[in-house]
């Protein structure tokens, strides 16, 4: 039933994109040109949503270059990990971090089974849309809204109530659903790396019960790996069916250090490509620079205000200071948002 | 480095089983003609090292009628997720657990750089090879060889003495390698899933790292799907350089409940085949069995006492009491090794 439902996503997306974007190139082909369009399309170009320049000449001879068996930097197909972060990285992270909504969403549809919420913070200003408010509980009461929000059921109910909202909730400025505000030169890089024999795995702060619904068919990177933040959980066994419950404490943040470190214990390797955008991501850059096989770390950098959001050194979500720092310093490769992204969202693609 | 070393433990593995298998059979077959013969030997026979009964019909009729689209029960490719405990399930773990063989001798490796060992339990009992004293020891006793003999290094160091250790020990009363313990009926089940779009996972008690160095190709299961249990890591960046620290102090023990918890947080699916050999994989065979798919849950039963060792209800290492019991109930699979196994180990295929 899970899966079911996880294809027609990726089938709606993929189709959705694929079909708009050639028949906006031309309204009479048939699928079969279509087809073979595409597949012409990847091989003369692999990024075609990347503008030609630096950056994107800087990941195609990377990858060129680990992947040519007569090169001295060539590396073994196991050894090929890439990793992604997610919010800012893969998907838009503003004005609110997009798990942050879903959890002041899920507070107000629990609001009735818990009247003592109308005079009990940090629940009260969601209830009241008080966002200064909530801004003054600080960190303590940001947890406490996430663990009322995200525990309490088995994890295959969480998983349910995650893919109502996401088929149904839209971001509040651009007014689409959350899934569509995905990168679409990130996922043209993921299959490219794909497509080179490289593993991929996303490696996010979010909740992985919150991104493994619909990341998997979103980015075509299996469940298994997805890695993120964690609660708690405990095995039920009664009348012989077995649950996992999920409770309300934190287990695992995967942020920061946390992020080579749940590398280490999941992965089991060191990634040779890394992506993210934020220096909550630093700590992985550098877990794969020292990687003595030849690495790509490639930051994100927010640049385009019109298109997306423009932001870094002084964000509250999202922000990019020691990070940039050591990209410059380093040489690591940064992406200028506005300047190297042809589009941003697939849906793009259809309006071009 | 790490992986070429790897991939010479594969390749001796493979190459000197599949040869000796076939050269028994006829000195003087071309390399072209033993090639045509395995692939002839895999589909005539995906068990070949599997006596014929029930215990084998029982594994063949499921993955045929799983994989059959045309069947009420096919199960799509990416929920074919296998799990397989370790220790008396793929290897031998008499008569002790082989990382606890790892632990003893690295204790008396390091034992010149403490003196004070000489007279501190439970390092004394080991020392002087007093194994009555170090049962008295007790659990306690046992955690703090753990930590001792798989802290204080970087997990890269930990790794390279663990395949050292592998490479030259030897087995206590068997006087091979510890590697040359596997089971070869089960590796080729592992294989016969994996030609069957399944996913194979280790999930053992035993620890990640040490696991990780040998596993990866002595069952052809990449090291990101080989699960364990784990101590505490740190991040560490000193002169531009990122480790991996072990920490003397357990983080997750991969035993009993943490195994369905562990697969809920790695995997995120709920297994459809689970194979284990004693109570510690209860959970995992109860969370495998409530799977809404169908699911099939194999226990190992060890019943060799002249090929193997021959223990279950009492036994120290391999307690199989309750999860019998169980299996007995509901009928799950149990593996009579004495019965339903032609061969244990890969070595005697060359004997034969």
């Amino acid at each position: 039933m899970l899966i079911k439902i996880n294809m027609k996503i990726i089938n709606f997306i993929t189709v959705a994109l694929i079909v708009a974007f050639f028949v906006s190139c031309s309204q009479n082909e048939t699928t079969k040109n279509i087809e073979s369009k595409i597949t012409e399309t990847q091989q003369t170009d692999p990024l075609p949503a990347w503008n030609e320049g630096e950056t994107k000449a800087a990941i195609i001879n990377y990858v060129n270059d680990v992947t040519d068996s007569k090169s001295e930097n060539f590396i073994d197909i196991a050894d090929r990990i890439a990793t992604f972060d997610n919010d800012g990285n893969l998907w838009s992270e503003q004005p609110n971090y997009f798990q942050g909504d879903f959890a002041i969403n899920r507070i107000k549809e629990l609001a009735p089974e818990h009247p003592e919420w109308k005079t009990e913070q940090p629940y009260k200003a969601v209830l009241e849309n008080d966002m200064k408010e909530l801004a003054k509980q600080g960190e303590q009461g940001i947890v406490k809204l996430v663990l009322t929000s995200h525990a309490g059921n088995t994890s295959e109910e969480f998983q349910e109530i995650v893919k109502h909202w996401l088929q149904t909730a839209k971001h509040p400025t651009k007014n689409v659903l959350y899934t569509d505000l995905v990168y679409q030169p990130m996922l043209e890089l993921i299959k490219y790396l794909q497509n080179n024999d490289f593993t991929t795995f996303v490696v996010s702060g979010g909740g992985i019960d919150f991104m493994r619904p619909w990341a998997e068919s979103v980015y075509g990177i299996p469940k298994h790996q997805i890695i993120g933040s964690r609660i708690k959980t405990e095995f039920n066994y009664t009348d012989k069916k077995a649950t996992i419950k999920r409770m309300p404490e934190v287990d695992f943040v995967n942020d920061k250090a946390g992020k080579p470190i749940a590398i280490h214990n999941l992965i089991g390797r060191r990634p040779i490509f890394s992506s993210g955008n934020s220096d909550g991501d630093l700590q992985m850059m550098q877990y794969t620079a020292s990687n003595p096989l030849k690495s790509f770390m490639l930051y994100v950098h927010h640049t385009d205000s019109v298109r997306e959001w423009a932001y870094d050194r002084d964000s509250h979500i999202g922000k990019l200071d020691k990070g940039l720092d050591q990209a410059n310093e380093e040489g690591w490769t940064i992406i200028d948002m506005a300047k190297d992204w042809k589009v941003i969202y697939p849906f793009e693609l259809t309006e071009k």
